[in-house]
């Protein structure tokens, strides 16, 4: 069996591929806390040791909440994605497919990270995972419009400047995995220069821009 | 990619939020069975011995219940939030995704609780925790109301009424964390305070809250 | 926030109910596979150490599908009892609630069976918790019966006749408890008596049950 | 309570069975994810360490990334073959229930695979699974044209065409299981012969396929 060849929003078809991914984007945004071990204390009852404890954990409780954050964006993104296409095909079903992998892959170098944080190959690791996405998240948008499934045809200005925008974490990411072999938090904050770069190119916005973003 | 400006009640887009919160606190709900530990026992078939395990295990069950009981209610809370709303806004889709960044933490909190019943900072991990769900409902209805996604517009009494029913989770639960570090009993009796205090407000609602409660 | 009043067949808020019902069914039948511990191998190359381990895992399996075919057949009996409504109201989202928590709850008994399932307590478990289960299924029906929510009213022989079927779970889960102390292999042949039962029992379906199972 | 008899696409119900499945198989594919386990350093700051660790764990990262591709090529076929549907009928409920069991069962095979990839019942233990889930979507298949469940009538020469593609897995990965015992590479390379074997098949396509596939 194959999938059909091309399903109108507003088909029950349609309407599968988000709630799989929704489905999918939930449970790997969840799961996240289970790389969060709950210490185990010589003495139960002690402040001091669970204080301590949860401070040898810190490490695991920031990359759960980045690592939520990082995909919930990437969540929102799909959601703005999908929400300009006016129709899906198998090979936009496919991509998906290739696209949620590596969203269902995160935890793993996000528990990689908690657990070993200064280690620069943690970091690479991430970053490796992270600008996969957001290199397929560019696959995604270019074939969509390429196989005329947006809603709208969108100008080729308007179009360079949305994919300047998703490959920027790309680029961004790239550059951060040979800086963490000099120093891991360098390496972190290079991944930070991701959100003024994304708020210097809105201001750059083409006029058109507005009705497609 | 962005989200879209803003998504009427109806849309596709406006569902996908509500799947995907739906999704996340399905999962977060049930995960919590994940921190009840299956026992090792030395003679597997010895009721004496399991029932002993079953009994160390009881932090466990009771957080289970409790924890369930909780995320159960903020689902309730979250459902009847969207319930009156008439579309949503990318400010909403992003408090919304903090607000279920918190509720996605709490099987942490829960199986801390579980393991460490009787130690003051597992409960005041949880009463923050439990503080900043609460506290983040506040945040999303005083957004809708202000950005004008309420269905119908509140007056007054009754917007002031709404927050004090999900502010006092907030009070209460942080009143708790002092109390902790004295009895670990109390503590917990005050979160139970929530529910005497809402059938008090309940009384005291305006006139008109029954048309939007 | 509170659930709001009423909510029709069709309506977005009837349709989350669903959604997240099904999301946790889901979760927690996918869940029982992470009970089925990966074995540890000295040579892992060897096929008859591995076959030796997964034979001691046989325990894991059986309770795995029997387990997948117990929550499997809830989820129809779910699905079957929603499908029969007309309308939603917030005493059913909370019973819908309580119920969905032994859902959840069910990985755990599942767990215990499939590593104690000669130990009369592992059995008790497991027949409490269904026979809970198959209880609150007798509580929503007869709540949605009594406030109006069926689609069609429903006379009472058809009524009683439907509840029987419900109840007779918990009966017979209810007796297999005092028989797992004697044999836990006569216990779990009582469970299977519940399909003999419900066979006979469809046999005497009244007249105009047909319009309505 | 029981299924009701049949439900028509568009229905709450038909939507329903979509929706649980969907959920079965996000969480299916998201749970892979756990069967990789985070290692353990002596020095957690050391690249090698770290870097010798991720190679040990090579054969759980090829596992992952293959039993996503798989299930995910069954999530599609599952997807095409609802979208031929008009209604579906009790049996096929169970039926599909039956077949989201082994769906669910998958990451128990991807973990021993993942721990033993050179053991020849890792192999066969895996290999059994998938030609189950390739056998069953045959059956399933076989019910919908005999209970007149497809949208539209199927000619006999395209559906022993389609039910060849859908019994092709179960043959080539039933004929890999001896094979496992000689070498375990050749039995995963006789695993990816199905994809050639389907390209051949695709050209033999019945002239009247085209409207159904």
């Amino acid at each position: 069996m194959e999938a059909p060849r091309r399903s109108e929003r507003g088909s029950e078809e349609f309407s599968r591929v988000l709630a799989f991914s929704d489905g999918l984007f939930a449970i790997a945004m969840t799961l996240l806390v289970v790389g969060i071990a709950i210490p185990t204390l010589a003495d139960g009852d002690d402040v001091g040791q669970l204080a301590d404890a949860l401070n040898d954990d810190l490490g695991s409780f920031v990359s759960f909440f980045v690592s939520f954050a990082v995909i919930g964006r990437y969540w929102v993104a799909h959601h703005g994605f999908f929400a300009r296409l006016a129709a899906i095909d198998p090979a936009l079903i496919g991509l998906n497919l290739i696209y949620l992998m590596f969203i269902a892959f995160l935890p793993f170098p996000t528990g990689l990270l908690g657990n070993y944080f200064e280690n620069p190959l943690s970091i690479a690791v991430y970053a490796v995972a992270v600008a996969i996405v957001s290199g397929m998240e560019v696959v995604l948008f270019a074939h969509a419009r390429r196989a005329g499934l947006l809603a709208r045809a969108m100008p080729d200005d308007v179009y360079r400047w949305g994919r300047l925008l998703s490959l920027s974490p790309v680029i961004f990411f790239a550059l951060s995995i040979p800086v963490a072999f000099v120093s891991t938090g360098v390496a972190v904050a290079v991944w930070f220069l991701v959100i003024p770069f994304q708020a210097v190119a809105n201001r750059r916005k083409p006029d058109r821009a507005d009705e497609f973003f």
